[in-house]
């Protein structure tokens, strides 16, 4: 056994999560990209046949109220609270990340423009009418983000007469003026797994009279998010990558608490409504975190997902976040130990406070690389030009996997 | 037996659609409710089990391609093409209908202002420019509508800068006008099962030279629609009513094949993009029905749908509808027989063009009516506050079902 293989197996020994990979389905391949597809917990299976064939086929339109299915958004979402540091009934589970941005982006820019700085401003008048609040028009978005969020961004900026300007997270504060309506930022970036400083990004934001609105499909389930702590107003992600939540699962809306009665949705579906089943003419919003609701939600996905989050019963944040650098930190050791020299380089920063819970390594044919490392039993994926991204689920990837994986990465680029 | 008892019997020998009843999974219980959650059809829980344990828990990321779920919306869309009267590449698959409603509006106010009249208006200059479109700034909506349509409808008309006017079905030839935009219209009306002139309607919207944007909720799978042949230019509609696919499964939009070009998405996510996995900063559409898409697909609840469809393989949409009409004119029969005369009122109209395949029964107390059926066996719904709603599912109610409905109403309210 070599070196770096010992150590695995004391990393292992010593992991107090070690468990909690017998709760889900896995086999002998070596499986990181649960950054992009988590992989299944065993408890879904047959919680899924049960929502089929009892649920739908037995009790069927009985199960709305019988089986919860009317209040699973609100219900699922305040399982995701804890993981991302928010109390609960804050966070609805529906529709995909995309629209979820479109409704927060949108509310966010309404939210500027209707006295909130108006309020503050002593000589502004009443809230909701004129004062600072009119002028802010430019939404600032990651130019670096994932690229939905820059589309629907477009989008949104285009419906909200705002204009929209790309800037790195690095520049964001320069750009902050009084005219930014809303900024939405990635927690950690797709590609290069950088984590950004949301606490301090966060406060800059406020500073500036703007609203912040963060989007962790890279973040959460992997490390800790503290959106009440940070005073976040609107946050965004997806269920399906370190959540688990299974192929294409619903994403969630944050709105914080004392925003909810302002938070003025742009897709204001039947669900949202005060009284949904009043079937009224007249559109009243819902209180609390069911505003952000639209329309019916789709319960197979979501109760999938519920299912899948029953395995952080008990666990800490804290400690999977401890984890996972301790997983990257030892790839990138058994990287440099295995991978010839100027083969590969890392895109991840090296600093704990800057890194998410992947590995970017640059590499020339990356394409076919990945290609090579998958059939050698190693899953991570590849993104265009020359990345190839591994994802650390700290759940369920252990030590011997990350040097069994920078071990056939070795041999691949020998 | 008694004679209506005889002549149901004697309807079902001949019903050549009541093989089908065996393709779900049905008891003892009446279900007359297949217009808010249809059936559970016996090939989904078998499809579900094969998605979640090999396609997500063996396959993983790969069944992105391996099993097809990339292409799931658009390869859906066209199972359910030919059910409405549209050829392929037209339908995708995904989101609620509320947002594909807020979709179609917005695209099509777009449509209206970008140059379709300008275009044809000699004097008008290039299309996109000035010209008459620019004046259209009205969206006309059925008053009677179910409510999220309403709903979305005036957010629609909020971020385009038009004014929404309701009127109700009947209203809408007067109100059309040089400002109209977008015409938002139910097929058939969830609460009275009136059935409006889809071909009519839409040859008057365009005789204005506005858009016709149909919801299609409470017909398709029903009865007959003809998008392609009544020249409808948007449609949305659910697939968890007649189409059977399960609890708030994906909707779906429709985008006349020449207007594809002209559709510009106010939700243009990721999976819209000519090349979603290129992952580039700026946004360019995709060709074809994918324009419609937004974010990662729900894969789950879209899957169990495209087994739900397989139960249509073989099955004309006139049959269907012949025996709806059969179905409810039956039930019309046995409530006059069976019910003590001025109990109930029928809402919808007799008149077959007129009808969808429900049928509303205006009744005193209809809360603990249903309630009192429910627990005889007969599940219909209640719409407040006196509507007692019953729908008819060609592809499993049998006139036997019929019979003994309107026998137990009749014991219920004697």
């Amino acid at each position: 056994m070599s070196e770096l293989a010992f150590k695995a197996s004391e990393l292992d020994a010593a992991d107090e999560l070690a468990a909690l990979r017998g709760k889900f389905v896995l086999d002998e391949v070596v499986y990181l990209d649960g950054n992009s597809l988590g992989a299944l917990p065993s408890a879904v299976p047959g919680r899924v046949d049960d929502v089929v064939r009892r649920q739908w086929g037995s009790l069927r339109i009985r199960s709305w109220d019988e089986s919860g299915w009317w209040t699973a958004p609100e219900r699922i979402g305040d399982l995701i609270a804890p993981l991302v540091g928010a109390a609960a009934g804050q966070i609805v589970v529906g529709d995909s990340t995309s629209v979820n941005v479109f409704k927060a982006l949108v509310a966010a820019v309404r939210m500027a423009g209707d006295g909130r700085d108006a309020s503050r401003d002593e000589s502004g008048g009443e809230s909701g009418g004129g004062g600072q609040g009119e002028n802010r028009d430019e939404i600032l978005v990651d130019a670096t983000t994932f690229p939905t969020d820059g589309y629907i961004a477009g989008s949104a900026a285009r419906m909200t007469g705002c204009s929209l300007r790309p800037v790195t997270p690095e520049e964001v504060r320069d750009a902050l003026s009084e005219r930014t309506a809303a900024v939405l930022l990635n927690h950690v970036d797709y590609r290069t797994g950088r984590l950004h400083d949301l606490p301090g990004l966060t406060a800059a934001v406020h500073e500036a009279g703007a609203y912040a609105v963060w989007d962790l499909c890279h973040s959460a389930g992997a490390l800790p998010v503290g959106l009440d702590e940070h005073g976040v107003d609107l946050a965004v992600g997806c269920t399906y990558k370190y959540l688990n939540g299974g192929p294409g699962s619903p994403a969630y809306l944050y709105v914080r608490r004392d925003l909810q009665d302002r938070f003025d949705s742009p897709l204001p579906g039947w669900n949202s409504h005060a009284e949904p089943f009043g079937m009224r003419v007249d559109y009243e919003p819902a209180s609390g975190a069911p505003r952000g609701r639209v329309g019916t939600p789709d319960i197979l996905s979501m109760l999938a997902l519920e299912a899948a989050l029953e395995v952080w019963g008990g666990v800490s944040i804290e400690t999977v976040r401890a984890k996972s650098l301790a997983l990257t930190d030892f790839f990138l050791e058994c990287v440099a130990a295995y991978v010839p020299e100027g083969r590969v380089e890392s895109l991840t920063p090296a600093t704990h406070a800057e890194r998410g819970s992947q590995i970017a390594l640059r590499c020339e044919d990356a394409g076919d690389v990945m290609k090579r490392l998958i059939e050698n039993g190693v899953v991570g994926d590849f993104r265009r030009p020359d990345v190839l991204r591994f994802g650390f689920t700290p759940l369920y990837v252990g030590f011997a996997d990350v040097e069994r994986a920078a071990r056939v990465l070795g041999d691949v680029l020998s």
